[in-house]
């Protein structure tokens, strides 16, 4: 899990997923929208690889490569064990608010 | 949220925060579980509070941690997004076994 952690800690290398979400791209069409050169696209996309988050195709002279979204599910169900802890934090800003008088809530709400 | 992502890449301040959940402590506590030294685990913990997912108490002697999981929901919802990509992937799996012979399934099953 730390891999694929290390994975998302890019912007491109997310742009890269949110990309491949409307289907597989080679190398090319996917360095498209960013101003870097090939070989910095081929790296992230190694890193992506290496996570598990892309895969390439095994066609001879075109490789193109489809997003794997199964460690996304791992991070997610990672993450939602801590739900009820963003939850009650906002239970405790929302009785908050509640127990303003309506004067007071305005001021917050324009704050 | 490239820097909660970085902060996450790492199995140690992973445990930081799980233990976090159980309430507020001090680095000699976070400290216990591991065999690192107190220079190495404050490291830690500072890389997460600079990612927003520790915050340190402000009474003079004592500055307990407590996480603040409100990162967490962040990478929740942005790894939410691709949730209709790995259950397509889920879906396909089962049409698969549906569509096999019973018996062929089975050996599928016992591989």
């Amino acid at each position: 899990m730390s891999e694929t952690f290390a994975a998302l800690a890019n912007r491109t290398r997310r742009a890269i997923l949110a990309r491949l979400v409307e289907g597989e791209a080679n190398v090319n069409d996917l360095a498209e929208p960013f101003d870097m050169t090939l070989p910095a696209i081929s790296k992230h996309i190694k890193v992506l690889e290496r996570a598990g988050l892309v895969v390439r195709g095994q066609r001879a002279q075109y490789r193109p490569c489809s997003l794997d979204a199964a460690p996304l599910e791992e991070i997610s169900t990672w993450a939602e064990q801590y739900r009820p802890i963003w939850e009650a934090r906002f239970d405790r800003m929302n009785d908050y608010l509640t127990q303003l008088q309506p004067q007071d809530r305005e001021n917050v709400r324009d704050a």
